[in-house]
């Protein structure tokens, strides 16, 4: 057991880990050649082009030679505070500036609560002073001595921690509930203030019925015509396009040969680069690689088109959802919001996320195949959360050194070395558990997955509620009391339900020292490593160096991340989980929580207004998660002081403290009805008035134009946009003539005229003035405009590309 | 415990007694005289004026002398079963039909299971005779042999019944699903072939918030008028109406004592029925009784239309509340499931219950205030539950002869005989509990209301579920463990949730005897008292000696009775527990439970067809209570197995049987997805189906001429039917008057013109012609007609009385 030196010295070193962190931050943020990592939201915003200079010298542009910046390192502290909330919605979205808001909300719940905790409960808890005659035991630490242990059984000074509880419950929830009002409030008004967006005239239909002799287009055409004949406009039927989808691939591939091979031409305009076209371009003929490319190109791209005209022709293709377009608001909420059909099962309607947001995998799954996956998923997730220890346990005993030995024997000389068999005996069982504990969010992502759901929102969120109950269980409780998750919940089934509480309740006070240990480690130099950003930093300059070619990849070196909801969200949770548990046993942690809270906000603020660059918008739909966590919180650390006090004999506590649980969940109770829907549906009041508003300042709408081809999967996009670009340099007959096979295409495609190109919501149009910038040269030029005029369709791939690569 | 014998002596006994119920049932119900109290159902749909009659002698019309018709005594029995299901349907409603189907699903789950039960597992517990060794000890008896006891533990014997376990659960799967489809199909048929109802236009509008400067009706107009422009038509204020209804009902007292005058006189028209005016009519002035009543009646009515007008005019006394009613079903279903206003406690729709069915009491709570009361109802049921029985032993103990003795001293010399004081010994404490358990469903159903469920059949199916709790906590399982519930509470605390079902599960095979009996007690016992109808019997006799003095009066005095889902459902669950829980463990249950079925299906469909007139249609809604219940009986069972088996050492089957709940937790949870919604929404799809069917059949609907007053309160309904009828003998300028002024007071109530009077859903139409057959008599002759011409008023007040009897 630590005693309180032992976590002044903790505080220390992690203190000036942090302090070491932030200096190098403040020293790497203000180079130039770092501009792109340390703020790449402003390039994607397009506010910034290049990076800031200090002076106008060649090293001026890579390394900052003004001494004076060096001495304001903190300097970002209050430039992060200066944005306004308002601002940083816009700047970067609602749901970063209620991200942000967790972290205030912390600051509110504990700042004052932590005042009357330290004022009241730790002179009461170390006046008692039970412990000092105990001092020779091990288990008692200089901390203990503050905390409800000092308390002498049956003393009459429990009714200060109850009173503590009470007071902390209630300004709790009070909030609580002023924040979710606060939330609820701003998510109106941001979807209110939100301009036309093909998401709010849009609804997913699911599980579209198979009827013999008509096909799924006409199937939805005609049943929406039927029962919303008043507001359906239109539909965008969803295709199977995994082939397609292939080809896209393989051409991207062809595109950055072809691309590299005109770079290197550039640069050495004498020499035609030639490659071999046999395998691996090992042998075979020697040919003139930008030429080659340019034809391979070409024919590609022919039967691209001719794949693409087959997939969305073909009705065996089409899956059996549609995206349902309205003429209003209104009609798009109704048909959201009410059962269509008879047979529940059918005809499944949800408001459609927006189309960035959406997971197309998943949006053909039938209903019974949903329920199976749900059964299956919630079994395995309760086994990864109790029993992830057994498959670990199995690898470990594989990977000592007689199962290395088994395997390899030829590397058994190796492993004989001293040096090199303690370090693999001390290595190789950790690193199991490590991998795990690395790729359990992916983990989790990917069950998630296979549960259904079809938006990349709801997808993170329930990759967080999972990663939280493994916290929950092997964090929290698992530090609490020992042994692993499998044995705990061994103990639980053969314990009495009011004996649970009583065991953690027990060992609560005395894991205090090592939260807060916890607390510094993973909370203060977790937050201060996220602001230096030392992997992007490495990988951007990495790239930099052996990677980059043009502007253009530059800008794809950059990787802005962004706040991953599913990992930060249950982390903060259980810092929440910890302060609540805390207050009224070891109130002297509430320090620690403070200062993380504090400390990540700053962080976090800082790096969503120059960084982080999200993936979608769900408007603050996280906010029921973390509400819903926090109460339950707060029911545990009732449970627990009820268990507490109940093993220091002061069990007539318990009628006082059977109260609080009871008001906290018809609390929770309350503002789940109070506020949830608000995220859950879009009231009618709101879609009609917002309908009318805009009936009245643009009276003259196209609206199918508006919403043609948003809900198009995007691997067609990318090909639509590159199609009559790659044919700019043949005749404007043959234009024509794919124009018109476009068209014939479209037909099929129901009503949907794609008369403007969206750029709203695909891809950010700033690209465009990057490689505007470079000049071509030699007798490449044509070939190279055309290549650059086909960037656009370039970024679309990669943006698929990495698309796939996040979320498989 | 009981032997085979014992058993068989009760069952003989249990059978002798229904033999004898149903005997008399037999010979009573063809007494002509008894006709109205076992046929009243042919009397209210109009289809038997008069009792039949064997012959025409006046012996014969009170007693059958048809002798041939006593040997055919269980006639009754193929009679009921005659009936089709569509039949039953359109003479009884849906709820009855669908009720039927419980009993009918029984057996199809029992049936099989007993046959393969009795086949299987008999033979196999009786073969492992492992109690004849410990025949002396006293816990066994002859049940027991037949019963899993039998097997010796770690037997693999078990296997069979693991085996049975698994295949009852699949079969009662199987068939619950069949059934719920079934009854989902009826429920929507029977909405689709109903003719055009108000509830099917109509939704009710809670929670309107205050607009300063706007009366109510205003408010909801604009709202509506702005958010649902395109299929809002009108919509029903509902007014507080207490003072109205004491007027009413002293209006009523009047009119009693009015006809009772007027009979007076017609028996004896020699003598004129005279009464003094003062106070109890003890004292005052002698007056001549029919002219005064009549004088009296008519300054009330007069004072009445006032206070009638003041309610509807004053916006003070609007609730905020509305019926909101749409031009298609289409509208209406759209607004009932959708969220209206940004603020989701405000503007709460839902489809509004048919108008017989509203408690009008409920519709103004507050959002805030239904949070409330939902937890303090939650709490309370939980203390009934589990604490009944602390203040019924405190009466007990003031109910006792010396609490009896302090109270009142004077009664000291009676008490102190003997035979009074055994007496009252023994009977005194019994008595407080069985008060308790005769009024606990008026008293849950109370909880229900205080709950603020805004329609009767909602309120019964709460009540039904609190009383399910009440007897699955304080019948099952306190039969099964000893002692007060509350001790079982306790213990269960105590205990770790692996030992909960072991207890239990021990217990369980020892108990099959006591169910046993009670299955033939309260079952068939209890279902032959059913079709008896003691009660009614009696009631009806006497009331047709004394109070009966008009044709009228008998028809009151007829008590046809309902279906009391709030009492016969639990009890119907219970049934079902017994029998799946005992199916694995003791099969000799399972043809006692049959019996049970088969003969309360037989009763309850003669009593349907012949007797009981339910007070409203609920279309079903109550099955997916019976069909939850009935899955959660299949996971209590499949629980107290595991901890029978865990019991008997046989612990390795544990992992074969915990597959079991969790298919059976997704069975249901499937279900509740596919089934459910049919129960709770109406699917656009068939509004849109029935709308487009109504406009083809009949083009030049007047809706609004429909869904006048539907919804206004019915004590102004019968006051309003009132007032031109006894202003019919005045002149017909007078009534012109009126009618203009009714008109001024309809323009309050915003554009609903009842230009048609709605006999449909209010007063069955078949009670004209009952006094048309009177024929009046004297110079009362005109205040007689006068006085008949208002039955309609009068019945409709007493259905508004008897309404309120029996909801207060």
């Amino acid at each position: 057991m630590a005693t309180l030196q032992d976590i002044g010295v903790s505080a220390l070193i992690n203190l000036f880990g942090a302090f070491m962190f932030l200096i190098a931050f403040a020293v790497l943020r203000i180079q130039p050649i770092n501009d792109r990592v340390y703020f790449p939201k402003w390039y994607l915003s397009g506010e910034r082009n290049s990076p800031r200079r200090s002076d106008g010298t060649l090293v001026g542009k890579f390394v900052n030679l003004n001494y004076k910046t060096y001495f304001t390192f903190l300097k970002w502290m209050p430039q992060a505070m200066k944005m306004s909330e308002s601002e940083i919605i816009r700047h970067a979205g609602l749901d970063s500036a209620i991200f942000l808001r967790i972290y205030t909300l912390g600051l509110k719940i504990f700042g004052p609560v932590m005042v009357l905790a330290l004022v009241v409960l730790v002179p009461v808890n170390v006046s008692s002073g039970t412990l000092f005659f105990l001092k020779k035991e091990l288990v008692v630490s200089n901390i203990d001595k503050l905390s409800i242990s000092n308390v002498q059984p049956k003393s009459s000074k429990f009714f200060f921690h109850i009173g503590v509880e009470y007071l902390f419950t209630f300004w709790a929830c009070f909030m609580l509930y002023r924040e979710y009002n606060n939330v609820a409030i701003m998510r109106l008004q941001y979807l209110a203030s939100q301009r036309r967006r093909p998401e709010q005239f849009t609804v997913v239909v699911r599980n579209v019925p198979d009827m013999p002799g008509h096909s799924i287009p006409d199937t939805v055409d005609q049943f929406f015509k039927t029962n919303h004949p008043e507001h359906y406009l239109c539909h965008q039927a969803v295709y199977n396009a995994n082939k397609f989808a292939k080809l896209v691939k393989e051409r991207a591939k062809l595109q950055r040969w072809f691309d590299y091979y005109v770079l290197k031409h550039q640069r050495n305009p004498h020499k035609m680069p030639t490659c071999r076209i046999g395998f691996l371009g090992l042998w075979g003929k020697m040919v003139d690689s930008v030429e080659y490319y340019k034809q391979q190109i070409k024919e590609f791209d022919h039967n691209m088109s001719l794949e693409r005209q087959k997939v969305l022709q073909d009705s065996k293709l089409m899956l059996p959802v549609a995206f349902v377009s309205f003429d209003s608001r209104w009609g798009a909420a109704v048909c959201a919001q009410t059962q269509q059909s008879k047979n529940p099962t059918l005809w499944l309607t949800s408001s459609a996320p927006e189309p960035r947001d959406i997971y197309w995998k998943n949006l053909a799954i039938p209903f019974i195949s949903l329920t199976i996956r749900k059964l299956v998923i919630g079994i395995s997730v309760f086994a990864l959360v109790f029993f992830y220890m057994i498959p670990i346990a199995f690898v470990q005993s594989l990977a000592n050194l007689e199962g290395l030995d088994r395997v390899a024997p030829f590397l058994r000389p190796i492993t004989r070395l001293d040096f090199i068999k303690s370090f693999l005996q001390g290595f190789l069982p950790g690193l199991a558990l490590k991998i795990f504990l690395w790729i359990l969010p992916s983990v989790l992502l990917f069950m998630s997955k296979i549960e259904g759901y079809i938006a990349l929102s709801t997808l993170e969120r329930r990759a967080a509620a999972k990663y939280y109950y493994f916290m929950l269980v092997n964090v929290f409780l698992g530090s609490i009391i020992a042994g692993t998750a499998f044995e705990q919940l061994h103990s639980f089934l053969h314990q009495s339900p009011t004996q649970i509480p009583r065991t953690i309740g027990v060992s609560i006070p005395m894991k205090a020292t090592f939260f807060i240990t916890y607390i510094m480690v993973d909370g203060w130099a977790g937050i201060a490593g996220e602001i230096l950003r030392l992997k992007p930093l490495v990988i951007f300059h990495l790239k930099n160096m052996f990677l980059v070619k043009t502007e253009e990849d530059r800008v794809r070196a950059m990787d802005p991340g962004f706040v991953d909801f599913k990992e930060t969200i249950p982390s903060l949770q259980l810092y929440f989980l910890l302060g609540i548990v805390y207050t009224a046993v070891t109130p002297i942690l509430l320090p620690f929580i403070l200062i993380f809270f504090a400390f990540a906000y700053l962080v976090y603020r800082h790096q969503i207004i120059n960084v982080y660059n999200q993936q979608y918008e769900s408007c603050g739909a996280f906010w029921p998660h973390v509400h819903g966590r926090i109460v339950a919180s707060l029911l545990i650390s009732q449970l627990l002081l009820m268990g507490l006090l109940a093993s220091k004999e002061a069990v007539d506590s318990t009628p006082l403290l059977i109260i609080l649980p009871i008001l906290t969940l018809s609390f929770h109770k309350y503002c789940k009805h109070r506020f949830e829907p608000a995220f859950r549906q879009y009231p009618l009041e709101e879609a009609m008035a917002k309908d009318k508003l805009e009936k009245e300042t643009e009276p003259m709408l196209n609206m199918k134009a508006d919403l043609a081809d948003a809900y198009l999967h995007p691997i067609f996009h990318s090909f639509e946009k590159e199609v009559p670009l790659s044919s700019s340099s043949s005749s404007s007959t043959e234009e024509e003539t794919h124009q018109e096979e476009t068209a014939e295409v479209r037909v099929d495609k129901h009503e949907i005229h794609s008369s403007s190109p969206v750029t709203e919501l695909g891809t950010p149009s700033h690209h465009h003035h990057v490689y505007n910038s470079t000049s071509p040269s030699s007798h490449y030029a044509s070939a190279y405009e055309q290549s650059s005029s086909q960037y656009e369709y370039h970024y679309n791939t990669h943006q698929y590309e990495e698309h796939e690569y996040r979320y498989n």
